[in-house]
């Protein structure tokens, strides 16, 4: 069992991201999981380039990808990427699309086929809050999302693939008022307990996880 | 010009709707603009069926669907409905579905072809705190919301539609801590806005609207 | 009956203050009160020396200071001033102090002789959320509450005074994300009832309006 | 140098109380300081007569009493405990007051002798989210930090003194939405570097910690 996982460089002016931190520091307990770690570019295409190239190079099973929600409360698993650029900031090379879709022959959204329920559940017998969010935004992290699943529907069937948002870093908030934020220990954690999830559920629980708005 | 407005009954403990209390007071300035206001049980598949009813029988040219948002801050205009149903609380008839599809021969997701854009940048300008939404949970609302679109998309495909989130009124939050609310006055006046520009606005604006997660 | 109402001038890079747009808005349904309405600066000292002023001249038997709370959601009636400036940001005229005392010779803390719960009760019962506060802060409206009752209970004994803190308005937050907001309309009836509240409540009423922390 | 430090049981439905559980684990690097730490009943007038008897029997140099927040973001450092009651719920003995005074003997409210902008600052500067808070509320945390500075203040003026909050466990969140929270670890941490801070600060620091409201 082959699974791959990346997180983002640093960006919108912060000098660290949570979420590279976090991946490169998992200590899996199961030894059937050969994890490959990468940091992806916070750039529009090029990262979806970057996760390609390495999808071919390292050929998992399971690729999950995870980045930065400043401001999120829980661990959140996204459910959906959508087909569209929509841009409030600049990217890493100062890219900022309005309104474009991320590939212009795929479709308007793809699901998740990660066991997103069973991961929630999880991380909340392991005491993490978590919670299944409904959208990864119109930013970078919808467009790697959306680019790994575009990427599995079109040339990877057989791989199963989906997203993590983790929330600010401790030291990220000390300067900002009435932001979460969680321990790098509790979100390297967090991504232990993910990669094992993923690893072990064939078929996703049902359980509700939904969201009234 | 022919609009059809919708706003849902009270759920999930609440005893008034804001978002039909809003639209069945709205009072237009633009006498071109016929205005039909219908209230929608929030209740899954039945709240389709009475809005395609609905349509079939007043042909409208524009339809705006609308709800309340528990815990948002401001006036928000939905970029996108997604195929899923997952019920954190029972509708209002007692379903309760779990990661079930909306329309079994729908695509995975639809945008709405209101100008979004134009009507986020309205309301600002009107004073009216607006954003634009990336998701619409997957409860009652995104129902409506994707099936609207679904059914512009599959039956009528001359009429614009979207979904208009609005938060809690002021006395809906007397009794809650730490959340937001609006009054009566306000959400009404953000309708006629929203109605008005929904009607004037021919191809919506490109400006950023978008969320970094 | 007279009552003496003050609000501040504009202050943190605001370019209106709502608590004074309120205030100058009021309009009484009570024929008995005279109501004298008074614009304070937001400076350390100055304000307590324009509000000893004004109520040297004016002798009224009731004074209410009111400002501006950024971030809170409801109506806040204050409880308590204490002898304490620590300032987070500059006052109008350039003055931060950091941990002074507000008068060498005052008390620890006042607490306001407002019916504040009474105050609470009427603007539910009219559907305007409100709380009791704990703290008006370090920065110039504790200033003033604290001043306020500095002056009851060393000069004015006769005199009923507090404090009322009032969310952002509506168009000071469409520029903000996720911060709390009431419309103009709402605060200055909030207003009105506070004042005709005051007015006529003899003894405060006993219910529980505490916080936990 | 000895130190007693307080954390108290369970209150308000939840199981556990973040600040016993953090200090009973707290291990310090300063073997000049004699750690005490007590549990401390959450119930009122019983709070401060326990909290009498162990400084009697102890004779500590330094007491910090610490208690939940729940809803807070960043550990707080508290500054000033006032006379006053107003319980929003039952003590866990069933005890309720509304508007009382804790001691009628005693001064309006006491400021904390703890250097609080130096515990800040330490906290910060090893990347723990800190701020010094203007409120304990007026329930059993204000209760017993007001009772320890009137004990200090009427008999034992040599004792440095103050109150803590920390903020839910990551545990106490899992089944509330947008409800900030700390690890266990982190908070622990935490109680270590504010017992080690107040050990080695004679004077306190100059720094702005305050808050605008």
């Amino acid at each position: 069992m082959k699974i791959l996982i990346t997180g983002f460089d640093p960006f919108g002016g912060e000098s660290i991201n949570p979420s590279y931190e976090a991946i490169k520091r998992i200590k899996l307990d199961n030894s059937d999981i050969e994890l490959v770690t990468v940091e992806i570019p916070t750039v529009f295409d090029k990262c979806i380039d970057t996760l390609d190239r390495k999808i071919k190079e390292t050929e998992p099973d399971i690729v999950i990808c995870t980045g930065q929600a400043g401001g999120r409360f829980p661990i959140t698993v996204e459910r959906v990427g959508i087909n569209i650029i929509d841009a409030r900031i600049a990217d890493n090379e100062g890219n900022q699309y309005i309104d474009a879709p991320i590939k212009s022959d795929g479709e308007s959204a793809y699901f998740s086929n990660l066991p997103i329920k069973a991961i929630v559940k999880s991380l909340i017998n392991n005491k993490i809050p978590a919670e299944v969010s409904n959208t990864a935004g119109t930013f970078v992290c919808n467009n790697i999302l959306y680019g790994l699943l575009y990427l599995i529907n079109t040339k990877y069937p057989h791989i199963k693939g989906g997203f993590i948002h983790v929330p600010f870093l401790l030291e990220q908030v000390t300067d900002k008022r009435n932001t979460p934020s969680m321990s790098l220990e509790t979100i390297t954690e967090a991504m232990k307990i993910i990669v094992e999830t993923a690893a072990v559920t064939e078929t996703d629980i049902s359980e509700q996880g939904g969201a009234i708005c």
